[in-house]
């Protein structure tokens, strides 16, 4: 059994730092940073070029014998897939299928030149997609005009719509690659967990309502802006008898054989060399049946059509197009990059390689900006795609080339085969691939459980995202969250504090039976930074803890000196060895409002008093004092970990009024940036000096208790101390320059 | 000289929990707060009432033989400079100025009955007015048609402004209302000080240049939104040769007197029993000349014009104005009580008595929804007029009252003597009041050498006011706010303590020369409360101090744990009381990607080997274990204020990778709250035990350096220990029983 043992010095923070030389670290001014930041040697050129073409790195140590083989078994893979969901992205984007092609292929060739994830499979992102479309339908509605746009003359309504998402694509690129190089990529650890839970889930019942048409069948326009998935499920609604048969018995046959397989892929997930790609299977049915039973002329379904070979010609896109979607391009170039970034940070974690958040950035913003001059719309990666080519062994992002080829070979040669293919295919196998993205639901009890402010994230975001749209969802639940943080530091529980008898521990006074608290002294403890929004609640609690308003109290003493004052010069009050005495018969009459109060707020001035006014007794004139039996005041600041300028200033004008009203006020456990901030922010002057900080609680009340030897409590404990002192510490002088690591007192 | 001396055992927050009981005190349920919230009794109702109308509270105790006199004097003087204000502010407005009187007359009456402050006059306020005639200008334009609003139809221009104004006065006052009695009146709390001083500065500068168009005898439309402070700059400047040179003669003249008459009842304030009412003698003069000399017709210039006798009749705003106006209407409904409550809190301070926000909140809610009613536009109150009724000795709202009487009797009967006042001298009244709100700019110096985030937020508030409107603009400022709160404990200061020899102090290491971290242990301090945007800044932290990455060194020893058991099963591998033997020539090749990286990360599994595997040796087989010399670990938790459960997972997973890698990991000086809330959140399980808790770093230092006995500098330490402590602590059995206080040594 250990002992805690400790015999030292009591230290306030000033004689610490007299007796332990403090060395000095220069603080590098905002000046030395950005000198640092464009300083420039041949060597920082080097990395710097290296970080910005990745590729450099790894293709040196690129093992063809061991990686190629799985790299194209992956990239093949995937890049069916890849073309699958390009088609059903796109139609998500309210654009026709073909440029889903191009927006999976250029990505892919720029993210194997610039990107720093080995796994990730970059492309179409179904609620990027969806926000992408959700401009395009704004724009370019399906009933009504499109917007007064110059560019638009001449333009088909198809044009027009790849104009628009081009544009808001190379916009968001712009943000993200300057995010990259300003190197602001920190922001999307603001997307915390049940936010992006909550954002997602929205997104997914976005995604859900916008598919069914193509289930069902029907022709419905695109809407877009706060409760148009209320009013699209209206017009469902009131359409469902229009139904298409053939579209509903083949979404039903694709669903149920796509999910029932995708279990079964999960259940037996150890047994099975790779897992069954069901949706690429069920599609190149679905392709025949749709050919051989020409299911377009027969049951007039929607089929993909019309697939050109080839790529388009480049286009600049649109300056004026820029302010109407500069809005909406931020919250795509952040959440582009959030689901990237997550994504790949899981595989560099599983893999355990490094990724660079900042060239990530640089990668998409590029991938976004060069797609966008090709037709592209805006892309991130899917954790589906991905997740097939690390599990089908892709080891870098060769296999991604391969991926792009097989893009490439149906843009430019087979893409007629999938003319046939029925929309409904598509939206099927995007609806199915929403359950986990709805499962999210489930988190909302666990959270409740948790973390109430948490939950509150969640459905703020969630509902937010429902109602008025993706973008503006993101930024109420962006809000939500950082008030969050604001509100838990703003009302923190203060407390008490007391000591446990026998040990320099302090706890708060209400939960602890067998506490000490010395008559005189009161321990507060602040259990949160400091700052503008909570430092006038801070005060208010402490005035609580203290059972008296300080600045009343001086007050009343001030108005109370004026009268004895006057009345000593009348002669009305004469002064005795035991304290004043009033000689005059008739009570003063207390006038109110007579005095300035500015005055009456200034420190006690006793100076021209013969002798002292005993405060705690009773006064010989009839002003009402009210008694403060406080001398001490002891301020925890341990869990205070900032403090601003507004709450400097509240904390000074705190302290002088209690200083003024004669209570000593401690701060101890102050951090020493807060500490140096202080000095430099001028807090310190005659009446609150430096003196007032010390190291521990312990050291603090220790002083104090020295200072104070009038306390009842105190005095008893004195004989026993000096007692057991002398017994137990004969030469404490010798002992505390002995310094020499911890002393445990050990008996084995 | 006192002596810090400390005996006790050492304490797990377990060991603590046992020896001292805790009360258990039962947390209330947020179903229990709303209970209380709506429990009534009799006492409760009276209370809530009494809060409801606080004139019932004083009218009581109002001393009519004290106070009428001051009151009515107050009141008076009062009351005419408010007439002179509700002209000027109706300007601002876009108002005809006969409005002014209305919105300064039902508040004050209003006030009367609702408000707690006893010094504030409430009313028309200049920033307000602005934002209101922002709005009017938008919806109505000088040029062009007004927006397609059903209920203008009929309604000349100037009607179709008023009842612009009263809808989004209405709406606004709807706002407070519900935020008072939903009481979250604690939101003006996030408009700190640099952001009022910055956004007031930007407001300044917006009416100035309001006002330039009457100073100057101009006629420029209003303009509103982004840019439109250099838009209507650039018309002005356009127009400058048409200047009406009358106009800038009586501006000049007024802002020259009044300049210099306010600076001398500033100079000689203490001399003077009261400030001269410059404004109001300077309006007379200005009314007697223009009448005198007709300078309307004369000259040309613009005067107030045309007031009617008497009231409006009441008009319902208008809902479809709500819809419009709802964005504009909320920042009028903060700022207003903002404003009010900061200068009320001034007076409530400065003699004494308590105001109540959310009683405030209601009181100016329900002055803008009647004064709505009756064509008012939204009121708060100005900080000169409270400061002349508070110095002129206004003791109650008694004083407002008489205030409201002399504006009715100008509404009834002798407004038309302000018909020929030139509308240049209300301009020049107003510019020359800026003064005050101008100088703000001395701030910013003074911002950036103290808090560069206030700084900050000050420019930002104050540029983004300037350029994008005050509405917009106070949102920019709160968001920047907001964001600066989270970034300040977004990136903390994190740092390796270590113990300053013969102490329990600990401090920075790289601070302090004379320090001593024992062979195996860091002490980690984390100097911020743990949430989702820095629980992953936080583990890079600890992985930089670590000098190596828990879970790389967790796989590498499972890996060469496989390698171990696989040539153990072959006979390649025999075991010597040594340690292992490698019998194979051949070196073992690893062969990447063949182990599953999910079986990598569980704990390593010794229970199938023969003899432990020493991992600080060398390992008898061909994998690299990264070497870790650390045994134990100790966050420091003092300054963690709260813990989110992204944080609590993040956490989490690090705490287990350590331990997983036989790292000790040990918390100390944590939080109650937040150790309750691990336990709620299912933080623990078999690895991660509450056993980790310590109640203070040397607790846990002593704790460690006892299981620890290894340590070459321990063994050397215990010598002098055992000697030591058996000299001065005989029967410290015995004294940790005897609890009787703090123990300082004191020899005096």
């Amino acid at each position: 059994m250990a002992e805690y043992v400790v015999a030292r010095d009591i230290y306030s923070e000033d004689k610490f730092n007299e007796e332990y030389e403090r060395i000095d670290r220069p603080h590098k001014t905002i000046l030395n940073h950005v000198k640092e930041y464009f300083s420039c040697s041949r060597k920082r050129v080097c990395s710097a070029l290296l970080s910005l073409f990745p590729i450099v790195g790894w293709v040196k140590i690129y093992s063809v014998k061991e990686w190629l083989l799985s790299d194209i078994v992956s990239g093949v893979s995937t890049g069916l897939v890849a073309v699958l969901q390009a088609l059903a992205y796109a139609l998500l984007a309210s654009l026709p299928p073909r440029y889903g092609l191009f927006a999976t292929f250029f990505p892919l060739i720029i993210y194997f030149f610039l990107g720093t994830s080995r796994h990730v499979s970059v492309g179409p992102f179904p609620v990027l997609s969806l926000m992408v479309g959700a401009v395009v339908n704004r724009l370019v509605p399906d009933n009504g005009p499109p917007m007064n746009i110059t560019a638009f003359e001449g333009l088909t309504r198809e044009q027009q719509r790849v104009l628009v998402a081009s544009s808001v694509t190379f916009l968001s690129g712009i943000m993200q690659l300057a995010m990259g190089v300003f190197q602001v990529g920190f922001v999307v650890m603001y997307l915390s967990e049940p936010l992006v839970s909550g954002f997602t889930t929205a997104a997914a019942l976005h995604i859900l309502v916008s598919q069914l048409k193509f289930v069902l069948g029907l022709p419905v326009p695109g809407l877009n802006g706060p409760l148009s998935i209320f009013k699209t499920l209206e017009i469902i609604f009131q359409k469902l008898g229009s139904t298409n048969a053939c579209d509903v018995v083949i979404s039903a046959i694709i669903m149920g054989v796509v999910y029932v397989v995708k279990e079964l892929n999960e259940r037996y997930k150890a047994k099975l060399p790779v897992a069954i790609p069901i949706e690429v299977i069920m599609t190149v049915i679905a392709c025949g049946v749709s050919y051989a039973c020409d299911l377009k002329t027969t049951y007039g379904i929607g089929v993909v059509g019309a697939m050109p070979k080839g790529f388009e010609a480049p286009e600049a896109p649109d300056p004026q197009l820029f302010q109407e979607t500069a809005v909406e391009a931020f919250p795509l170039a952040i959440v582009g990059f959030a689901v990237a970034y997550s994504v790949a940070k899981y595989y560099a974690v599983k893999h355990d390689y490094t990724i660079d958040g900042n060239q990530e950035l640089n990668a998409f913003g590029v991938c976004n900006i060069i797609g966008a001059l090709f037709k592209c719309f805006a892309g991130s990666t899917v954790l589906s795609r991905s997740a097939i080519q690390e599990s089908t062994g892709g080891k870098t992002q060769v296999a991604g080339l391969v991926s792009a080829i097989i893009v490439l070979v149906f843009t430019l040669a087979i893409g007629f085969l999938l003319e046939p293919l029925p929309k409904s295919v598509l939206g099927s196998v995007v609806i199915v691939n929403l359950k986990g993205m709805l499962m999210q639901f489930r988190d909302v009890p666990y959270l409740w459980r948790r973390d109430k402010p948490d939950c509150v994230v969640w459905v703020g975001t969630c509902a937010a995202s429902i109602v008025l749209g993706l973008d503006l969802g993101l930024a109420v639940g962006v809000a939500i969250e950082l008030i969050g943080v604001v509100l838990r530091t703003q009302f923190p529980r203060c407390s008490v504090l007391a000591n446990i008898k026998g040990t320099d521990i302090y706890k708060d006074k209400k939960d602890y039976l067998d506490t000490f608290e010395p008559e005189g002294m009161k321990i507060f403890r602040i259990p949160a930074p400091l700052f503008f929004a909570n430092i006038d609640f801070f005060r208010k609690k402490l005035e609580e803890a203290l059972g008296f308003k300080p600045l009343r109290v001086l007050r009343k003493r001030n108005k109370a000196l004026k009268v004895i004052k006057k009345m000593l010069k009348k002669g009305e009050l004469t002064c005795t060895p035991k304290g004043y005495l009033n000689m005059c018969p008739e009570p003063y009459t207390e006038v109110d409002g007579e005095d300035s109060v500015e005055e009456l707020d200034l420190p006690t001035d006793l100076k021209d008093l013969p002798i002292q006014v005993d405060w705690r007794g009773e006064l010989p004139v009839n002003v009402n004092v009210p008694p403060v039996d406080l001398h001490s005041l002891v301020l925890d600041f341990a869990a205070v970990s900032f403090l601003d300028v507004s709450a400097l200033k509240g904390l000074k004008t705190a302290l002088k009024e209690l200083i003024r009203i004669e209570v000593e006020v401690y701060i101890v456990a102050c951090d020493p940036y807060i500490l140096e901030k202080l000095h430099s922010c001028s807090f310190f002057d005659d009446e609150v000096t430096p003196s007032i900080f010390f190291l521990t609680l312990h050291d603090a009340m220790l002083n104090i208790l020295e200072r104070h030897p009038e306390s009842v409590e105190y005095k008893t404990n004195l004989n026993k101390i000096v007692t057991s002192a002398t017994a137990h510490h004969p030469n404490s002088s010798v002992r505390s320059r002995d310094r020499n690591g911890m002393e445990p007192e050990t008996r084995f």
